[in-house]
Formats: C-alpha cells, sequence, structure tokens
C-alpha cells in the first residue's frame, strides 16, 4: 500500500454549492492556482453539466492548472459524462468523477430503479468515461447505507470497466469511525479486483465526524480523501482538509503517512476562502480559527513559558499563520509592504504592487496599525476588481438616536451622475434604498453582514452582500473604516458583478 | 455497565476560559439554568479559586440549580479544594473536581516534580475532597501522553481515597480515535479497582477529533463525557455537547446509549451561548450551525422532495430548530408574543413580557418582519440589565464619503447631562471618541464585532465590545436597526458593566 495519501479538494464543487459560498469564476480561478500551490493532488472544479457557468470555470481551470488532476463531476449518464470531458480535456492531467446512488433508500425513493439498472448505468458511464480519458473515478451515493455485497458488486463491475478511483461517500453524515472504518476493510477483502483501484472516502460532518470517519478510512486502506478548505459544504459541511492533513502529519508516529501539502500554505489558502466567500471560520475552529492557538487559562500560559511542549502539539508557523506581531504603519515603506505581501503568499505584478502600495498609504494616513488582514482587504478591492458601470461618487448620512437616519448618494452610471436623498430606518437602510432607487435594479438583497477586520477602534469594517437576479447569485464586497461607506462600496461592487454578468455568456461571476 | 452517558458540561469553566468568551455572574446564572432545563447531569460552574468572581458565580449556581450536579474545579491542593468547597457546599448534589498532570512531559517541564510525589499529592487531595462530600472526581491532566502503567497506578491509588469518577484527559488535543479508545480499554483492563468509580472523558479539539475521541471512549467503557456547548473552550474548544448527544440519539441502533438531555433544547441552549458572548457559530458546525439542515444542491432537493429519508438522518425539530416561516410583524398582539416567548425557551414574569413587549411593538413599527432572533435581543436587551450610571441620550453623527465623521453625543452621567462634537476616522470611531471622553473612562477597547441579526435590509444590527479596565473584563451588547447607535448603546452597556463592578466585592460582572 502506498505511504502516502493523495488530497482530493472539493472546495470549488461540493463546498462551493453549500448556502453563502458562491464564487464567480474568476474567484474559482484564483482558489484553483492557490490549491495547486497548497500542494493538493486533485481539484474538483465543478460539475460542468449544471450550468454554463459552471462548464466555463471548469474549462479555465483545467487550462490553467499543472500540477494537479482537475477533476468534473458527472452523473452516471452519457450526456454529463461528454460534457465534464469538454470542460476538462485540455487540463493537463484530466480525471472525469462520475457517480450514482447504490443505497436501497435512494433507488427505492429518489431513483425508482432496480439493482440491476443502476449497475449497468454504473458500468456504462465509467465505459463511457474510459473512451475520453484513463482517469476515472467512480463514487457510489450512499455507500454508507447501501447493502454491503451489492456494493461490493458494483464496485467489482465498475473496476473492470476501468475506473481506477472508487469512491465511497458518507452522503448524508451518518457513519461513525469504527463503522466506517469495517466498511472500508470489508470492500478491501470483498472486492476481488480492488488491487487495481484506489479507495477513496468523501464524508460529510452531520455529526460532526467527518474527519475522523475519514482518519478511520486511512487506516483501513483508503489512500484518497475528498475534502475541502475549512470543511466548507453541503448542510454541515465535509471533512475539513487542514485537519486531515495536520494530523498526518502531527501522528506520523502512529500512521507512517504523507500528504504533498505544503502545511505553511494552510492559512493562507484559509483565509482566502474566507475573503472570497464572506462566511467565517468560528473562532474555535481547529487549526485556522482564531483561537486555535490561544493559550488562555493560567496554568497553560505557566506551562508554555517553562516549556512549548507542554501545551502545544504543532507550531502556528507550521501551518502559515504569521507573526501578529508585525504591523505595518504609516512609516512603511514600499519594500516592506512588497515583502509583506510576498510572505502572505500573493504573487502580484509591479503595476498590481503599486496600485495596492497607493491604498495602502491612505490607508496609514488616517489607521495607525495595518493589519495582514487590512492588506487582504486593499488587494482584494483594488486588485481583483471587475469592470464598474456603477460608481459611488458621493455619500453623505446622517443618523443616531432621535435622528431619522438620511442619506444623500451620489452615482456615476456609465458616466452621468445621478443623485437622490431619502430615510430608511437605519443608515445602511436608507443609503441602499436610494442607491437601489438611482440604479432601478431588481435584485434582491439576500445576506448582509459585517466584520469588523482587525480588534482596534479605527480598524476597516468589511461588509458582504449577497444579491440575486434573475437565478443568478453574486457576492459583493466593501471595506472602509467608515462602515457605512463600507456598506455601500459593498452593494455597489454586487451590483456591478450583475451588470457584468448580463455582458457575458457564462452563468456566474 | 450502565445504558446511559453521563454528560459533564464544562461551558462555564472550560467553554468560559477562551478568548471571547467571557460571561458576567447573571449571565452564568442563566447558562446554568438552561443546561439544567437541557438536562445535563453535571455542571461545571467555574474554578472557584481562580477569582472572587469566579468564586461568586459558583456559588449562585450551586445555590440555583437542583436538578444537575454542580461542580466546582480545584488543582490538588488543600488550599483549592477547600474553597471549591466553600463556593459548591450549598448545592443539593456538589461535586469536586480535582486534577493534577500525570504526564512526563508535564512532570519535567511544568510541576518539577517525581512521579511518587505527585502520586501522593493526588492522593491527598482525594481525601481532603472526601472529608466534605463523597462525590469526588479526579483529573490526570495530559492522560493521553502519560505512562500507561503509572496512570493506572494513580487512578488505582486515587479510587482507593475515595474518588467515584475518574477522567482522562486529552488536555492537548493530541489522540486519535483508534489510539484513545485503546487507552480507556487498557485503563478498565489494568486497574483492579476500576469498577468502583465511572470513567469519564474530557477531549480537545486541536485536530478536530474531540467528539470522535469522546465516542471512541464510550464504545470503550467510559460513562461521562466532559464537553461544553457550541464546543467552546480552550484553543480550538472541547468536545461539543450537541454533537454527543445527537450521535448517540441519531445511532441508537451501534450504541444502544441514552442521555438525559432534551435535544429540543439544543438550538436553544447554543443560542444563548451565541448571544451573551457575541461569538458566532459558524455556518457549516454540525446540529447547531445555520446551514446545518440546508440542502443546496439540486440533486438532494430532488431526493428529499421525493422522501425526507433521502438525505435526512434527523430533523431540524428534534434539535428544537424553530420553523422559520412563523415571523412576528406590526399585527402580532401580546398573546401570540407570550406564546413565542414560551417556545423560544424562555420563562419571564408578566412584568418583564411587558416590558418586551413594548420594545417589540416600538421595533415592529419600523421594521417589517419580527424574527425569534430580534426578539432574542430585545429580551437581552430590556430584561437582563444591569443599573446604568451612564445613558445614552441623543446621538447625532454624520459620515459617508467625502464627509468627515462627525458625532454628537449627550449623555446622562448620574442624572447630570454632558454633550460634546468630535471627528473620527468613521462614524463608530467619532462616535466612540465623543463616548469615551465624556465619561472619563481608562478601559480599553479589546474587541468590537457586528453581527446582523438577520437577513434583511432592515435587520437590527448586534454590536459587541469587550472593554477592559484593571484587569477586569467585560461584555458590552447593544442592538438597533441603526448600527451606529447599537454600537454607541454597546460601548455604553460595556461602560456601565465596569462601573457595576466597582460597587461589587466579586470580581466580574
Amino acid at each position: 500500500m502506498a505511504d502516502r495519501v493523495f488530497l482530493f479538494d472539493t472546495t470549488l464543487r461540493d463546498g462551493e454549492q453549500s448556502p453563502g459560498n458562491t464564487m464567480n469564476t474568476p474567484e474559482k480561478l484564483r482558489v484553483a492556482k492557490q490549491l495547486e500551490a497548497l500542494g493538493v493532488d486533485i481539484i474538483e472544479a465543478g460539475f460542468p453539466i449544471a450550468s454554463e457557468g459552471d462548464f466555463e470555470s471548469v474549462r479555465l481551470i483545467a487550462e490553467a492548472i499543472k500540477n494537479s488532476e482537475v477533476a468534473g463531476l458527472a452523473r452516471a449518464n452519457d450526456e454529463d459524462i461528454d460534457r465534464a470531458w469538454e470542460a476538462i480535456k485540455v487540463a493537463k492531467k484530466p480525471r472525469i468523477h462520475t457517480f450514482i446512488s447504490t443505497s436501497d433508500i435512494h433507488l427505492r425513493h429518489q431513483f425508482k430503479k432496480n439493482k440491476e439498472e443502476i449497475l449497468n448505468l454504473a458500468v456504462n458511464a465509467v465505459k463511457r468515461a474510459k473512451r475520453y480519458t484513463d482517469n476515472v473515478e467512480f463514487s457510489a451515493m450512499d455507500a454508507t447505507r447501501s447493502d454491503r455485497d451489492y456494493l461490493c458488486k458494483v464496485f467489482e463491475a465498475v473496476i473492470d470497466a476501468g475506473a481506477n478511483t472508487l469512491n465511497i461517500p458518507d452522503t448524508v453524515g451518518y457513519a461513525v469511525p469504527d463503522e466506517f472504518g469495517g466498511l472500508i476493510r470489508y470492500i478491501k477483502t470483498n472486492v476481488p479486483n480492488i488491487s487495481e483501484a484506489i479507495i477513496s472516502v468523501h464524508c460529510h460532518n452531520d455529526l460532526g465526524l467527518a474527519v475522523a470517519n475519514s482518519i478511520a478510512a486511512i487506516q483501513n486502506g483508503a489512500r484518497q480523501i475528498e475534502c475541502t478548505v475549512n470543511g466548507i459544504g453541503e448542510r454541515a459541511g465535509n471533512a475539513s482538509l487542514e485537519e486531515i492533513v495536520m494530523i498526518l502529519r502531527t501522528r506520523k508516529d502512529l500512521f507512517g503517512l504523507d500528504t504533498r501539502v505544503k502545511t505553511e500554505k494552510i492559512y493562507r489558502t484559509s483565509r482566502l476562502i474566507t475573503s472570497i466567500t464572506g462566511v467565517p471560520v468560528q473562532p474555535n475552529k481547529a487549526i485556522v480559527g482564531a483561537n486555535a492557538f490561544a493559550h488562555e487559562s493560567g496554568i497553560h500560559q505557566d506551562g508554555l513559558l517553562k516549556s512549548k511542549i507542554t501545551y502545544e502539539i504543532m507550531t502556528p508557523k507550521s501551518v502559515g499563520i504569521p507573526k501578529s506581531s508585525l504591523v505595518l504603519g504609516k512609516h512603511s515603506g514600499r519594500h516592506a509592504f512588497r515583502e509583506r505581501i510576498i510572505e502572505m503568499g500573493y504573487s502580484l505584478e509591479d503595476k498590481e504592487i503599486n496600485l495596492a502600495f497607493k491604498r495602502f498609504k491612505a490607508l496609514s494616513d488616517i489607521k495607525k496599525d495595518i493589519y495582514n488582514e487590512d492588506i487582504e482587504m486593499i488587494i482584494m478591492d483594488e486588485i481583483y476588481k471587475i469592470p464598474e458601470k456603477y460608481e459611488l461618487v458621493y455619500l453623505n448620512v446622517t443618523c443616531g438616536k432621535a435622528t431619522i437616519p438620511t442619506a444623500t448618494v451620489k452615482i456615476d452610471i456609465d458616466g452621468t451622475t445621478y443623485q437622490d436623498v431619502g430615510v430608511g430606518v437605519g443608515p445602511v437602510d436608507a443609503t441602499y434604498k436610494i442607491i437601489k432607487k438611482l440604479v432601478k435594479t431588481n435584485s434582491k438583497l439576500l445576506r448582509f453582514s459585517i466584520n469588523s477586520i482587525t480588534q482596534d477602534m479605527d480598524a476597516q469594517g468589511e461588509v458582504f452582500v449577497k444579491l440575486e437576479e434573475k437565478g443568478h447569485a453574486v457576492i459583493g464586497k466593501g471595506a472602509d473604516t467608515d462602515i457605512i461607506v463600507a456598506s455601500a462600496k459593498a452593494y455597489i461592487n454586487g451590483l456591478n458583478k450583475l451588470e457584468y454578468l448580463k455582458g457575458k455568456k457564462t452563468g456566474d461571476i
């Protein structure tokens, strides 16, 4: 058995399809590049048949990624598989990932097919995929609630048809580690040709056991783990990549297994997902949460002062958490700024650094300490932006206790300036009402959230909005030391994204 | 072996000592009552010797709780144990929980004692505790990195000394389920008098395995689980109560074990912790996260429409997630409001309901839909408040793009009104600067965060601030449809709490 575990990252597929985690094509591309740099073995880029937008992002990712395999998902039918291949064929190492359910529950209630029919569909799908590529993965959806012997029969047949990765998903997050490890062992023992394929698992976290189940699978012979950054995904999410990797690394004494992941890029990757989606990681999240390395009790602090080993099983440095003590400020020059950006894991062109540096200087004039989070926001705001149909020219808001919140807004739309004034139940409500009126948008605001980027009183506020129009959802973002301005920027950013979409053939941005 | 698992909740001790989760005495009392209603077997109320405030809250909880045991933590020395007893002796079912480290790493680097000395301290501590109560728990800190035979020797000795619960903590979160299960089995086999005590475990989540390790322990004979609501606690936190409970319930087919927990009170308990601390639960948190029951993919939604069983292993109702469709509004009467409050799990007096209803009516005049989260905030704000030295009388703020953020503030301090005006880098900064100046506070602002309580444009903003003065930390909270007003309220609430502290002997509020 191989002494290393392959990581199959599905942040861009299972992760992206969870509420609030929508990403546009350029964002997906950025994530894919970061996953490649992180050292992920396989990137599941999306579900090409799902929409034009999904197809297009899978295609672009397949084109851009050189050091990881790129997988496209397909149900077990010709149309899905052909479409998946169409999207990934440009990849250096393409993989078709096809799936069908094998559980009695799904067969009876959802697919309304018998076991023989499902088996045939599975085999035909693998054969179809095999016409395009040697790299074919087959997943038995709801495997943990399937009849074990039927499952083995299906696996044997799809290996014969050419599948070289067999994936065992705990689709509904029902398994517990002991039992799940036993299932893997059973499959390993009872599928005669199993040595011709790699065993993979895909665990969901409904009972909080996705990572533990994945580890139990590894102990019983699985060598591919499907996972996501920050554990995002359907419902309670998937197994979290960073936890799997750091368990194998911290407990190498037990497992003797490696991954190809450069652990010191974990934190940066986690932050990238958070800053794109605006979906926070809770402070007590293992490995990447804000408190994951914060020792609070007096007894623990006392021990740490005496020797790190007393309470620290891994270092913040090993997962790339930057030293918080190094804060930039108004006296920091271009050189220090550039160094910091490189240290944070970005590779920007000179022109882009100059643009970001200009904004950094403006911020440092009004804010004493500039943290990495501030720099991240500047880069998101300045570098990764899209064409702007709408531009906020002027905003004046009055609000307070015993004050009717009033906003005066001036917006430039395609070169012409429009202005209006109005009231709301709060300053953000008033501002948004006027923007909505001026822009004449039919979009719906689905989500609004504010994060304070750092802890200071003069912190930048970071606002995320989710807008929807005609079935397209976008995330708008804005940051400013004035949270009302940040809110206005986020809304206008979202509206610009919706507008940009209209001019594109692809389904999402 | 008993067919039920005892839950030892340490939200108020290990949970509360993690960054951001500070609670004051009335808040701790509310949490304790909720834990009692939830059906937790043992409530660890705090660490009495740690501070006057800790002592006082443990004492008040011991007095108030009737249906759960109340435990006080104590290091293995007379002073700690006497102090713990002093705090919990009024309890109906008091428990002393004493601990000392047993690992070579801790003995060598932190305690600088040999194994014999540690053993004697442990035995003496249990004997001391036994003078006060029959209910004594002993914890071997860093058990998972301790020599197994030494650990067994210590356990045998403390059982002889009278300990009736033996706790095995994975203090640094280093264990994996297989190995941890094996340790429990080893202890069960090699401690001759083990049948006289209940085996307990206390797992940390540094590698994301706290819950899985606890489950492995149960499978190997542990019958008490130490856990916290939302999994809060040191670093990456503790095993999460709701996950443990729902695993045992959903997989009763496997474990055949019960807890005493009323699962339909889980969500309410989780929300209480979040609304007190302001520390969010991530959307993909199992059981209590906002997306835990959200099925997003088309395939899953299709299956659910055909039959719930296809993708749902437990119902939102089973953990008490209220149906989101029932929204109150301006036409909702006192009766509907009262019903909702009861349904949400609060027990308020008539006077309190009237107070909350008044505020509800005012809010429904300006906000179309009133959600449970809004009602929760009203109750927090109106019912659970403290004497106010400072009161916000008037606030007017101007801000925006190309506007210097300016705040005019009028505050009533002990009956006299003071006012001033000034600027800042943003509207919150400007407001806080003036408040700080008027109140002449020396407190430091350690944390500032804004949550949008619901998703609408006219949502209330919920602001949390953490202030510190002379070693005392408080959490200030405020809610309003105007987020700048909410921010001002939160700051003033925090200042009032600091002021209230000065008049009290106890260490925290």
